[in-house]
């Protein structure tokens, strides 16, 4: 059972901004989301954007922060926003920031202590868009999008199962996690030592391997922090010339990591994806 | 000396998102404010609006949920997002969410334990416009808003000093604290038992017994919780009338008190505020 309980319902640019809890499958504990229902979904089943946040996050900061309801509410787009780890008392933790709960790095861990609940890979890519279709006036084309280590999980996600998108893109995304501090530390301890198992979860070498069919587009802050250590997308630039994808990669000059970056670019965004979700 | 310290600065919308620390003289503490400078900012003073926030909140809320940079960009006005009370460890303060920290209500308070610290009224309408004036390129265009106890502020900022401004909005504000069980707490412990003192801190009564000369814009969402006991939009419309003042009140089926509320609106209530700052 879903167990899907309604906990929040703003009205927001004329649509729904709504709040749930369910039971999840994939991660074995009950998870929160947030959905936004354009004005359009009264009357027919919308496509939709899903949106993976960053490191620290839950399903609200892109919520309460992007700006984004205004444009999709004009499109008719449909946002959806799921939590970054699996959550609660009996869910595995660690006292840093960038591991466990609200760092689930939308993979499928394999070692202990974290392979019984972080399977954040099956729940975005399958379990949440399945609750979505079933119980949400939302339609079969989907497109992924996603910040920092969101914009990683998008990516791959992307990459993984094109079949499942009409387009992807990201901003600031974390390029190649198997060469970044965040990503190493994260793959070290939800997939183990040997590092040739991470490559399945590297957006650019998943890319230089198989390309991918998907218009992406990334865009990236030059003032960001952690451009050159953490985010590296010159890499993923370099995968795309190789598998023959077509990247759109944006520099910003004088840009941040922040959600002031998002805000300032999620119309293209949403534009970007439209073309796409509208076709 | 103003102490003052830029302790963030984000690129938003080709702008300027800042916040700062400084000595308020007023307030007798160390405050913060956030500042929005649009990419015009570089080559000119701008007219400024001076956003009010509601119970609990701090200079964040509006900065991070209203979605306001991304037309005041467009429109070149600046926005300025004050504190919502005193702040610090030596500051008088309140266990419940709507006294103390969190919950100055824009009034001087002449009550112990509160008065060597709570003058948010002399510090929003006096210290901080002339400390703005001085030290960022704002010019002497302001209008004024705010949110809930906040719209309640911009309100009654407005109407006791009309010469200081050019025109005035609130989302959901508490438009008669006088008869409201927030305003009737708050002015008890701040200006104490006399009730004929707290007149002077309703911008019902005060509209009714002196007219505004600003044009007013106030938005309330019908869906809102607080609306009957807490808010009373009603009484503001009837003193309206008694003083012939120019108020649009603008009711709105199915919203609600949260910031989905005045994202929805903010463009509206930026265009009505640009029509009186760039004339």
């Amino acid at each position: 059972m879903s167990g899907l309980e309604k906990i929040a319902d703003n009205l927001a640019f004329g649509g729904r901004q709504q709040q749930w809890l369910h039971n999840s499958e994939a991660l074995s504990c009950r998870m929160r989301f947030s959905v936004y229902l354009p004005p359009a979904a009264e009357h027919s089943k919308l496509p939709w954007l899903l949106w993976l946040s960053g490191l620290t996050c839950t399903d609200e900061n892109f919520s309460h922060k992007a700006g984004a309801q205004r444009l999709a509410a004009e499109l008719g787009v449909a946002l959806v926003m799921p939590d970054t780890s699996p959550r609660g008392e009996g869910v595995a933790d660690d006292s840093a920031y960038d591991l466990g709960q609200g760092a689930g790095f939308y993979v499928n861990a394999e070692r202990e202590p974290w392979r019984g609940h972080y399977r954040m890979y099956d729940y975005v890519s399958q379990e949440l868009p399945a609750l979505l279709r079933r119980h949400f006036p939302l339609n079969g084309r989907c497109a992924i999008a996603g910040h920092s280590m969101g914009g990683h999980g998008a990516l791959v996600c992307a990459i993984r199962r094109p079949q499942d998108y009409v387009s992807a893109s990201a901003f600031s995304p974390i390029c190649q996690p198997t060469q970044a501090p965040w990503g190493r530390k994260a793959f070290a301890a939800y997939l183990g030592n040997d590092e040739t198992a991470w490559a399945e979860w590297d957006a650019s070498l998943l890319l230089a391997e198989r390309g991918c069919p998907l218009p992406l587009r990334v865009d990236i802050g030059l003032a960001d922090a952690f451009l050159a250590e953490q985010l590296r997308p010159d890499a993923l630039q370099q995968a795309a010339r190789r598998g023959d994808t077509r990247l759109e990669l944006h520099r910003h000059a004088g840009y941040d990591h922040s959600y002031y970056f998002v805000a300032s670019f999620i119309d293209q965004h949403l534009r970007f994806h439209a073309r796409h979700l509208l076709a």
